[in-house]
């Protein structure tokens, strides 16, 4: 069974994408269905290169726009090559579907195309943040701005059920993303919410995070509100860019010298492995009735290759049917 | 006139505080009032320390708790250092009140002996936060962690008197935090706040702005409820945190071996510069009917002393009266 692939996703698409479906194929014995606009698509691939592979192009007439406006795009454009891939997995002809293009044009997409597992109240957008210890499941990150408790509840589960699932720990714990430690701390959302994470039999509950125990790696899984999760997230990495910033500026003078520069060297490789967005992959769309990853806008193939690994993994722990089922059971 | 000082307030009390205090008397001409317990103080002070300078101590019988238990703790303590150094300002006895204590203590003890501003439905905490282009005023960052869209107007307004007042920026640019740029991005607070901040015509409205354009220096003052605030405040402390130890770690050889560093030093000066919570001194409580300023618990006598500064400033533009008079005119 395939895999589709966003040929529309990256920021460089297609041609991170067509790499990395023919990686895939013929390293990863992976199928894949590369869903886009045939002509963009052709642009870059000549007849040999995918000569007894399996590899399908699809073709998807509508072209998203970038940035903010791509969920309005998507409503407007109903073939978009996110749909038409979405499209292939309701139909049961492709096992799952990832993408490198804007998070909320891929979350509209697959709200129509695929719907929500029964009983979740609303889906999720996951990061995998990069901590002292390794990497903590955070969720939501974008896609409900406001919330209810019971869905951030919802959020804890399935948050939980990912990194046991996926980063194979065994009762994970969940924090709740606040701004103090001890309970009774933060907005009226967080107040209602403690309690129902506290009485919740299907979690690990360790409390209230704040930002710094989030990078201290005390949570396994950081639950918050969509709202909140995005801003955690952007301020995160706009204080890691202005940082690395002023460390290039000072680490420039040396670079250029063509001296020894090893400690420059160094020091930007020590950080940019802790920022690096291509170690991670991909992150899964929790509460969708489908299999749906999205990776990084900036993915090269080599973040494609990995994202089309952690899909394959999602595949074979049956990642959507463990949170279908433990869902049920929650609200049981 | 003095200006009173919580002996009490820093993470080094009280000696920080007398050090500040004996220069503020000795070069900038200041009165001042050392408030605290008399017995603590008295152990870090000879008699001819203070010989003829104009500095009192006033005794204070209760000590606040540190760290999460300072409200609770102010609450019980009538006489806790900083309440008692707000009812000489109140009872004219002072012209102002410093402290680098904790933060919601600060607040509660002003509440309670100053209380608000008339028509100020809410005072705020506000932070000088660096950006690209120097500094830019943020508020709320804790006071209030739930918010009705009038509050954050309210805030503009306070936020706004300051820059203009204190940053010297004429028509300061003010933006409300957000997920997105555009209008209608956010949760029900932003979006109902938005288009009250455009309405108003005490204020220089540009939109919604992200993390990145607040770092970037987009907008002079930062609009948010306090939960968000301080969200965003902590978060970014965190991530430069964690990036600082790791260039500690990459420094460190280099620093030890006794070399030429001067590459490691310079890093770790250029990125201290911008994080270092001494240069801005401290800030005020905005809303509260008296010049209260909160520095940061780490801040040294040279911290202190530029906050002293700071305060002296506020005076002489009659902060708390314009701001008075703006949110009458704003209700107008």
């Amino acid at each position: 069974m395939a895999i589709v692939l966003d040929a529309m996703g990256s920021d460089d698409c297609p041609q991170p994408e067509i790499e990395a479906a023919i990686y895939a194929a013929k390293n990863l014995n992976e199928s894949i269905i590369l869903v886009g606009h045939k002509d963009i698509i052709r642009e870059h691939v000549s007849e040999s290169d995918f000569a007894g592979l399996p590899i399908e192009i699809v073709h998807a007439e509508d072209i998203l726009e970038m940035g903010e406006k791509a969920v309005k795009s998507a409503q407007l454009k109903p073939n978009n090559s996110m749909a038409v891939g979405l499209r292939l997995v309701k139909e049961g002809k492709a096992e799952a579907f990832l993408t490198a293009g804007n998070t909320g044009a891929a979350m509209f997409n697959s709200l129509r195309e695929l719907g929500r597992i029964r009983n979740v109240a609303r889906p999720a957008l996951t990061a995998l943040f990069p901590t002292a210890k390794g990497f903590s499941v955070v969720i939501d990150i974008g896609a409900n701005s406001d919330c209810r408790p019971e869905y951030l509840l919802q959020f804890a589960v399935m948050g939980s059920i990912y990194a046991e699932a996926m980063q194979k720990i065994s009762k994970p714990k969940v924090g709740l993303l606040n701004n103090g430690e001890e309970p009774g701390k933060g907005n009226e959302l967080m107040r209602t919410t403690y309690p129902l994470l506290e009485s919740s039999k299907k979690i690990n509950f360790i409390g209230n995070v704040e930002a710094k125990e989030v990078f201290a790696g005390k949570a396994d899984v950081v639950v918050t509100d969509g709202f909140t999760g995005n801003i955690f997230l952007k301020t995160s990495e706009a204080t890691a860019k202005m940082l690395t910033d002023i460390l290039k500026e000072q680490l420039m003078p040396s670079i250029a010298s063509g001296g020894d520069n090893s400690l420059a060297k160094n020091i930007l490789s020590a950080v940019k492995s802790k920022m690096d967005p291509n170690a991670v992959g991909a992150a899964p769309l929790l509460g969708i009735d489908g299999l749906v990853f999205v990776g990084h806008g900036r993915s090269n193939s080599t973040a494609l290759i990995s994202a089309i690994k952690v899909v394959r993994e999602a595949l074979n722990v049956d990642l959507v049917g463990t949170v279908r089922q433990s869902i049920q059971e929650e609200l049981a």
